[in-house]
């Protein structure tokens, strides 16, 4: 299989501005930020509203690749073990998944609440959160 | 900015043979099947245990990418609209998000439930789920 190409749709702009301030994946803190959507991509927003929880993903792109073992933060009791045991963003291929709140939309910026990844990192998708199929409890 | 590159870590081994059989994100029929992890990436899943639920990221090589606008079948009531209010497999990066619980882990398979994917379907990333993070009324 061929390599797979991705492209930006948009970046994020958040007040963190190195993976160290980073609050490991918004829980901590209420991190607000924007998400600008690139202008050619903006009729994929229409029908967003405020008060919807989306998923961004994103493109950590100061992560390593390499790295396929970590102690991982939020599951410390099970020791060293693979990233995709993890949340690390390193990872094989480093795609961020970030659960935000919608706050404001206008035109091409959706101000969101809940980030995790540092001020410039590239946007790949958003998906509607539906708890029908993203929460195990509703499954 | 570059392109970003992404190589596949596994592909997904499932009843489905084409998307119309699928059953869109999986919870209307629990569809069992496996994850192939590619051997240089095993270590990537240590410390993952049956009854887990996990994200996989996976690489809708069957979608399209140029669609912007659809009539979301889960949010019917939204009307046509952009595809990022959606979860529709076609969209400008077509990755996947399925949620899928580990019902057993041999090596480098990983027997699930809760597929959506369509046979041979590139895998690009694991990540165990976390109800903190990952469902709104717990944030």
């Amino acid at each position: 299989m061929k390599d797979i190409k991705l492209y930006p749709v948009g970046k994020i702009e958040s007040p963190i501005t190195t993976p160290l301030e980073a609050p490991r994946q918004g829980q901590e803190a209420h991190i607000q930020g924007k998400i600008i959507i690139n202008p050619e991509y903006v009729k994929a927003i229409k029908g967003l509203r405020p008060g919807d929880y989306i998923w961004v993903l994103c493109w950590f792109h100061l992560a390593k690749r390499d790295v396929l073992e970590v102690y991982p933060r939020m599951a410390r009791e099970r020791g060293l073990t693979g990233v995709f045991t993890s949340r690390s963003h390193s990872r094989p291929n480093p795609i961020g998944l970030e659960l935000v709140k919608i706050l404001k939309i206008e035109k091409n910026t959706i101000w969101v609440e809940g980030l995790d990844a540092v001020n410039g990192t590239p946007v790949l998708d958003i998906k509607l959160f539906f708890p029908q199929i993203d929460c195990p409890r509703n499954r």
